[in-house]
């Protein structure tokens, strides 16, 4: 039976719910790491390094990059983002199965650098769905929703190449799906 | 996303408790279908041709194993069983997944036809405990016992070859990583 710790990459459109999702599968299974980014911006009142993220400056962000150690990295906003491997493998190393959440492009190149990786695509039910959920938000201008709405329809068609699509119209259910996953493929063999 | 109906194959050493599990996962995922084998035996009182077994004459039997028409088949004291592919088809057609409880031979005989199966060892905590559990049968005479466990030993061998192995140590436990099988399979791409 394979034991080994595995990495589990939750993605999906931009308002499909990957975040509200792994909020509860990490409660209903905290045995699960969350794997904490780096980023170039400025910590906020109340966010931790370490715990909300990895704070880096520019230099340091660009050493990693050069070091090769970054399993996936973005700019946005003129910030940068990532996922350093050295601290997923830190996880890895004392047993632990980790869990990201990520946009994408970055679940490409997680599973380009981790083919053994589990991709997960979290799908919202409907278009319209998406649409009434990125207006919640509040935070978007109409140009960036429109952005946004584009994008997540080129996005969707990405659900063929991840191993497990969930589906969230039903938030306790896809929930629960996503913990059936990490238990099923922790007694895979 | 995958939504094809699925086979699944329960299988493990005789006492390990398949059939306790296979019990709980149908009642808690009563979309499945548990699969019904033919047999040459004779009905007991108040078994139900088509429910408990398809009863057939061994004509009848052999007809069927010309035909290719067995997923798998033996013979236990003078008497044929077997799976019938045909019948197996017949649920998969109308979306019905699969279960199928069945000895370690006939489950490879299974993945061998149906590669597609998804196959699930179920492996007791220990021999020690195996032991104890095939001698709370009582219906099992002390050669049959030795015989039993000495076909257990080689079988548990057999386990890597599964595409998940379930250790029933916790019936609840047990039966519950199987639900999470099912489900993750039903989302699998």
């Amino acid at each position: 039976m394979d034991t080994d710790p595995k990495v589990f990459v939750i993605s999906g459109p931009s308002g499909a719910g990957k975040g509200t999702l792994t909020e509860i599968l990490l409660k209903r299974v905290p045995s699960l790491a969350r794997s904490v980014s780096a980023t170039t911006r400025k910590p906020r009142p109340g966010e931790v390094d370490g715990v909300d993220y990895y704070f880096l400056t520019k230099e340091e962000f660009k050493k990693h990059i050069e070091d090769n150690d970054f399993l996936e990295w973005a700019v946005v906003h003129d910030n940068y983002y990532g996922t350093l491997r050295s601290m997923v493998d830190k996880e890895l190393a004392v047993g632990r199965d980790v869990v990201m959440v990520i946009d994408v492009q970055g679940a490409a190149n997680v599973k380009n650098k981790m083919p053994d990786a589990v991709t997960i695509f979290v799908e919202p039910p409907s278009m319209e769905e998406l649409v009434k959920r990125l207006k919640l938000r509040n935070t978007e201008s109409e140009a960036e929703l429109a952005r946004r709405l584009k994008n997540a329809e080129a996005e969707m068609m990405l659900a063929k190449n991840y191993d497990y699509v969930v589906i969230n119209d039903d938030v306790d259910r896809a929930a629960g799906e996503l913990v059936s996953i990490v238990e099923a493929e922790k007694i895979k063999n």
